[in-house]
């Protein structure tokens, strides 16, 4: 089978062969991928992964510990737990010590003909939802996460730093409980598609020092260490900060406004799947405007040329 | 009056006029005062604070706007806010925007014999509370602030890492939960005073890979920079980091553990005195076993020098 294989410093698409499904495993047969910042930050030497790479995925299930599964559309919990400790326990399979993580941690992901997940952690994509809609329930479920850690008012102000494609997500999720949501935006050809949702757009250079601590909740997403201190400086006291950028590197900041104006900061990873995919098939959400174009695995260096390009939302791998 | 003054660069006892109460205000005759680690950080130049030095103190109240304080003993929130904004509307003056802070901002401090502060500061002190427990009201409601931010356990497992005086007031409020606490020391020689209250006691030096991510809480209490990456290692996925030390100058880390781990990092500064005096009244903390020497005013070269004594734990000034 076709997979793109990065192997620490570039990346190549190699023929290897068709992986295994293993005793309670499921082997499925990809039929489409997105490019995610993570992927991005791997090939900066995030991680230091070397395999094949992708975890954003809808794809249909050929060989199962589960023959329920076989033949249908599923989508797949990136994070697969030892199944034994605490976490793995209590369904944080995400947070197991011993996890592996497709396409991210030891485990070859889904820029390929095909993949192996544990067959728990597969879910069945509804009829009615789209290959182009169940390809987002991974990041979707990324931006749901947030309400599963912080408590939002109907009546919140919450600012999301940065316009990539999780922010985007992180919108169309969080305008659902009805507060108040403004974007900061770096890119004025990024704003009208923020504001074709609905989405009130500021221009990073335009922040008014009215704004400065006035917002209950701020997520940044801007995926580089530049939108930390613009984040701080605009959340409220005792506000909260929603970080959801992993990047390679290091971050220098003053910790003592975080204690003088008792700033909480939260970590945000990965979500559960159910609340995306009930999201999605009712019709609340919808991510598939963000496409901004797909390609074939052969053409993998315009696609990745296409993700990175500043003006792009979403790049997507039909295979 | 007798008043001890920071310039900028050194501290100076200088003979200063008794301060004016003001119409909503009462004057203070200073008691006893406390010498805290932000007293030595505003030495090194943090707040950029000029004035009279000192926020921890009990006193009588000699000129009052309210005259049933007349003659009584108390203590004095050190946060006067302007009364009138969102945040003093909640009883958050704390957080007032416009705020001073006694001895740290704007507003001279305790460490002379008189002092001001808005009446609506002051909390009477129970006949049955010593001057020597009533001095640590302050320091005792930024320890109890801390179960007003995050909700612990009777079976949480926490690590307070750092040896001072807030870490043992830390200790003392957080035991009160049942849950099980462990203290991070550096000094082999502080140890034994944490051991006398029944704390178990971990070196630094000494912490072994097996309790790295196995605490559901960590307060970093421990006044450096360097305390930071150690209470990262130590806290559980999911876990939560209370920052309580405030330094001069910057901190330097990865935040991509924060995201991928989903720690949340607290920032924890002053409390409500009421639950202070409450625990102190009932006699479930005594802090008075932390009173390494008491100086007078005039001896404040030698005070400041025990103070900033590595196995020093309270230094006082008796007024």
């Amino acid at each position: 089978m076709k997979a793109l294989y990065f192997n620490g410093s570039s990346l190549e698409l190699r023929e290897t062969p068709i992986p295994e499904a293993g005793e309670d495993g499921s082997l499925i047969k990809v039929l489409m991928a997105g490019i995610c910042r993570t992927d991005l930050e791997i090939l900066k030497g995030y991680m230091n992964f070397v395999g094949v790479l992708g975890h954003e995925f809808v794809g249909k299930v050929v060989e199962s510990s589960d023959s329920s599964f076989l033949g249908k559309r599923v989508v797949g919990e990136i994070n697969a737990g030892c199944g034994h400790c605490d976490f793995c326990r209590k369904g944080l399979n995400r947070h197991c010590e011993n996890r592996k993580v497709l396409g991210i941690a030891g485990l070859n992901g889904a820029f390929a003909e095909y993949l192996t997940l544990p067959t728990s952690n597969l879910c069945l994509v509804p009829d009615s939802l789209s290959n182009q809609s169940a390809v987002f329930v991974e990041p979707m479920a990324a931006a749901t996460e947030i309400l599963e850690q912080i408590h939002v008012l109907p009546d919140s102000r919450i600012l999301i730093v940065g316009d990539g494609r999780l922010s985007f997500l992180i919108f169309l999720v969080l305008r659902l409980t009805g507060a108040s949501v403004t974007v900061l935006s770096k890119h004025t050809a990024k704003k009208e598609k923020f504001e074709r949702i609905g989405a009130k757009v500021v221009i990073s250079d335009e922040v008014s020092q009215k704004a400065i601590g006035k917002f209950d909740f701020v997520v940044e997403a801007s995926g580089s260490p530049s939108g930390w201190s613009l984040a701080s400086s605009l959340v409220k006291p005792r506000g909260v900060m929603v970080l959801k950028s992993t990047y390679h590197g290091d971050l220098q900041f003053n910790t003592a406004m975080l204690v003088i104006n008792e700033i909480s900061v939260v970590g945000s990873r990965c979500g559960r799947f159910e609340p995306a995919l009930r999201l999605l098939e009712r019709g609340l959400v919808d991510p598939t405007v963000l496409i901004s174009d797909s390609f074939s695995l052969d053409d993998y260096s315009a696609a990745f040329r296409r993700a990175t390009d500043g003006n792009t939302f979403k790049t997507l791998f039909r295979i």
